[in-house]
């Protein structure tokens, strides 16, 4: 029942016809007392109230970070189909073991990369894969974030590759459709000097050289004073499309000193409020239908390579290539 | 229960925290089956499930709307504050009569103009009491739908003045913060020779001027091939503001052909989606901090005498005044 | 060699290849001293050294208004094309003397609506008559200044409608390809009391009726905070086709309040500059080509004849029929 | 007299006004024969019709690059200012003796970068200088030609760091403000086989770090099927400009299919035509104030040595610092 798990119960209450939430298991007071505005079944402190429950299906982990991979464990043994925030774990090793157990158990397992599931980039996507860009040359993706998260937020993030970019790694296969063959990064702390003391950057270059000839190129920052601002572009043999950032409203407003508009929406929920909805209806309907997810466990894994890989580029000044 | 009223329940119970569907009365089966989706205490064809229950405190008319002024009495005799759709109903008398029932029970009452709470209009509205516009000089609205709707639709709607303008004219009279005094009304059929023969128009220009000195331009068609199309511009001695037309997604193309965006979206449902969550609220907040409805009876009387002066302007090809 | 002469010269000397100025009449020193810079074989203040010159096949009347039917005069006697500035003249009658005269001596007559060779409006008209519009069903042109004119101006100009409305009438006759049936207008003064005392309007609405069932409204204000707001928007069945104000560069600024943009050029010759060089061009193309000019001296007729009956309309408040 | 000479020839004929062209050199009757309609006192296919010409104050170099710095040596011994073509030379050592002549003789030497004359992009950098974008961060760079130049070209052109990218280069120092301390550059052949067969690359990504922090990142292709890109980006900690391409006319069509508008000019000298008029006047503007070159032959060397940086790390696949 944290931000992201009060948005995911409201949507399944509300917003999705074919599911519905038996059972919320919350440490605190406050989350408990959140939940039960939402006709839920079951709500508890104890895990064991999701897990040993025959009428969950699937479980949805919300949890923070360093709890993913234990619940991952505890819901592939009991033959939970699962849905999991990102990151899986900052480790390869432990993602390794997520894979092997929920492989083992045979459960589906959905990595939450929502921006997948944002219309505008989903349209960009299709364009690609619809052949209207003609042969993918170039991606190049900005985000940015209207300000840094806490400091102590960032001392357990793994650093912003891991912890931001790691989206922006895993749009760029999502379009690029091709494995990761080396990357290239540049990181500097220009935003705020702590996060330069936390070991932390905050502004960065990423090249993604891929396997098939695509290149991507990744801009990110922690700090953009006008809003959250998050663009994709592709570029192509016969074309380039573009998706931009989201503004608040669509007012124009003409007066003495120019053409104003409203600034980007500055909170992510706000901006990717849609590939919410979109995502966990993914989740639900690939269950639903005995399909493959469409972000599996291995795309968790492979962003977090990329993400290493980056981290060593930066730290050693040259192209690095992913672990296999 | 009909396309409006399933809006309605869903907004009330999903997305509105301090209200509750008590009772849902609904004429068909296939209605009532749809309520009962909605944690909904009674449901019905009888009206007296909700007229006569004390726990409701307020009714929401979404019926048809020969039915709204027997609804607007029962429920302003049984002391329920009312949100009806528009129109109040097609005739000034009557629409005097439910004004003056809900004002010898005072029983708020509100007319569901819903876009007025439209965010982009809203602003719109906001910039021009802020001052921002500066003197208020022209108010330039254009509606324009997809299609047009059904023949049988068309012969029982009083017209497109009545039916589809009267949204202008109150957003007009909303903006301008003036009364009308004087109407001028070009219509003609252009879009289907059966609505001619059914003996209504399918676009419009409306000039309205009012007592304040500002002029409204209003152009209307009921068919635009490119989707649905709503604009409002103000101009005034400091600047102009411009709320245009909701596309689709945000997605751009450039290719050997030109630059490419998605249409308008074209239906209204979607394009006002939050303006009818806004005027639930509105109606919700006004009726728990006791204050005035934004949208009163009045509004909707007003809004009708200018729909009704444009058709005689039409008819006659010369400047009216409506009824005071 | 006023604003406008200085412009055609230097187009003529610089960017126009089959043309060349081989005489400049102009009365004062300052005109003379400009034209000096241009390799002009002859400069007098005497109109004889235009108009007896056997060199000059065509001449351009750049002079006051109240000399247009004068040297139109003495230009079809000499045999030349003529090129006449808006207003041919302001009273019906010189225009007809004018367009006998020019028909006597069977000399090609072209009047400078130059609104037609800007670039968009132009684009705009092909779109309409290659059929991208379907059907044409509406015309709506907004025509803003950045500022009035001086006093003394306004006085003997004949007033908004002869004075600036009339690019707006040719561009909807150009755009409609009809003539007009009826006109009513609209006009306050609102941006200065002082043009109310000078018995002028500084602020219109006017709808056209076409004999074809298009419609046209065209709205002015001789005041626009924001620069020089000139658009172009045409309906038909088949989609919408729009012209926007020029902004003065295309530079995006996005910060803490918004985004940004630089506002609309703020003078009509900046605004226009490649339409006064297309018009003149388009003029000696016909000449060279033998074939009838773009805009000719009926033009100029209709479009006085639409703005008188707008004069009437407004006084008289009631839809006027244009002189036949 | 090629493309750009004539473009420079046309634009002191007839948009300069304190500048006369008083003799050209070209070899080719062509070439002179262009010439002959401006009004030039002396043309000849002899190049000391312009060296030993007392009249001629300064020297405009648009010959083929193997020429330019035999022409900027006779020019620096005559005591000519000099503006030349970019690039200056392609190697190294022949731009040290170009800087060496001219300073010797102390003549004035610009290298005609012409996009930092672009209104657009000017804009962007007084934008950057008067502090709007608060403390520079990040500058992005797109150029994206129509479509590749002539294998012949291409051949004598010192590749595509040299002959297209060395803009992009000049743009970012000129924006930063700052040196280059490090290049990093990724080189591909996508677009025609015999490019890669001449040996070069038709797309690219660089990525240049400044010793004041800011970075860069540059991308380019030799074709582009919507037409001729050139973005520019700069961001601060207070926000974020923008320029954007250049349509070729800015009307926008509605219809079934989406929301059109016309595709990107495709000739750079379209797309430039402001910028050559500019940068000639900023060099003859220097001249008559005795103020230094706003682009110097230090800026044409040190741009140099960014595209020979890239070259090498494009080879070596690690970044490379350019040569102090």
């Amino acid at each position: 029942m944290g931000r992201i798990g009060q948005v995911h119960l409201k949507s399944i209450s509300n917003r999705i016809e074919n599911a519905e939430v038996v059972a919320v298991m919350n440490p605190s007071e406050r989350g408990q007392s959140f939940a039960r505005n939402y006709h839920v079944g079951e709500i508890s402190s104890d895990p064991d109230v999701v897990f040993n429950n025959d009428e969950v299906e699937a479980v949805l982990i919300c949890s923070p970070s360093d709890t993913h991979a234990e619940y991952i464990q505890r819901a592939a043994q009991a033959g939970k189909a699962i849905f999991c925030e990102k990151p899986l774990d900052l480790s390869l090793s432990k993602i390794q073991e997520i894979l092997d157990v929920t492989e083992k158990h045979q459960v589906p397992l959905m990595v939450a990369f929502n921006q997948r599931f944002d219309p505008d980039f989903a349209k960009i996507n299709s364009m690609v894969t619809d052949g209207e860009i003609g042969d993918l040359r170039m991606i190049k993706i900005t985000s940015r974030d209207p300000s840094p998260p806490p400091i102590d937020y960032i001392k357990s993030s793994g650093g912003m590759f891991l912890d931001m970019t790691i989206h922006d790694f895993d749009m760029a296969r999502y379009i690029a459709n091709s494995e990761v063959s080396e990357v290239y990064a540049v990181g500097k702390n220009l935003v705020d000097p702590a996060i330069g003391e936390a070991g932390d950057i905050d502004s960065a270059v990423v090249i993604l050289k891929f396997e098939n000839s695509v290149t991507a190129v990744i801009e990110n920052s922690r700090q953009a004073a006008y809003g959250y601002d998050q663009r994709l572009e592709v570029f192509g043999s016969k074309g380039m499309a573009l998706a931009d950032h989201t503004k608040k409203d669509n007012h124009v407003l003409l007066n003495e000193g120019g053409i104003h508009q409203s600034r980007p929406m500055d909170f992510f929920m706000d901006r990717y409020v849609d590939s919410y909805l979109n995502e966990l209806n993914a989740f639900i309907q690939a269950i639903a239908s005995g399909k493959p997810q469409p972000v599996t466990g291995d795309d968790g894994l492979k962003a977090t390579k990329i993400a290493l890989a980056a981290n060593q580029s930066m730290k050693e000044n040259r192209p690095v290539k992913p672990e296999p």
